[in-house]
């Protein structure tokens, strides 16, 4: 079982390239990844009909936007985007950057 | 869209009867909570056998059992009950602990 624990911060990988996802678990219910985001990085706002997701700061700070609502996520913070949601998120920092994120049901399931 | 972000360690609230559990959020799809345990109080393993459960440490240290394995869960380390796969927690620390707690699909839905 020890592929059922893991170090959020040990988990983390950063491509030079554009934002990366790390996966810890996935199922049909849900994934568990870590986004590693670079200064300048970003996911761009878009919207799942039928998946809701969850992004917890872990480490450094991105602006997260909900709806129309963008806002600093500092780590120990929580933003929500129920299905059918505009969510994104972006290293506006100058520091890396890491999200716990997680999407239920799992839009990436058979 | 305030109420769809959250400070975790704002939101907690514990209790001295037993564990509490404050909710952040919940669809059919998920719920999202932060659960609070004072040293000595727990959850009992048990199992769900159609939702899987993700355990985040955010403060403190509670023990997690997966399955047959139990270790220290530190803040920033992530723990993963698979559906139909035992788990529990329980703060056998002396100080007060808390942790981001995200389950899929949502038991308790309609």
């Amino acid at each position: 079982m020890n592929d059922l624990i893991h170090d959020t911060a040990a988990s983390a990988v950063f491509s030079d390239e554009k934002m990366h996802k790390v996966n810890l678990y996935e199922s049909p219910h849900l994934f568990c990844d870590v986004y590693c985001l670079k200064p300048g990085q970003a996911q761009k706002p878009h919207t799942h009909a039928q998946n809701d997701k969850i992004y917890h700061a872990l480490k450094g700070t991105c602006h997260v936007q909900i709806g129309n609502n963008v806002e600093a996520l500092t780590p120990g913070r929580v933003a929500i985007a129920p299905a059918g949601v505009l969510h994104g998120i972006e290293n506006r920092s100058d520091a890396d950057a890491t999200l716990l994120v997680i999407m239920a049901p799992n839009p990436n399931a058979d």
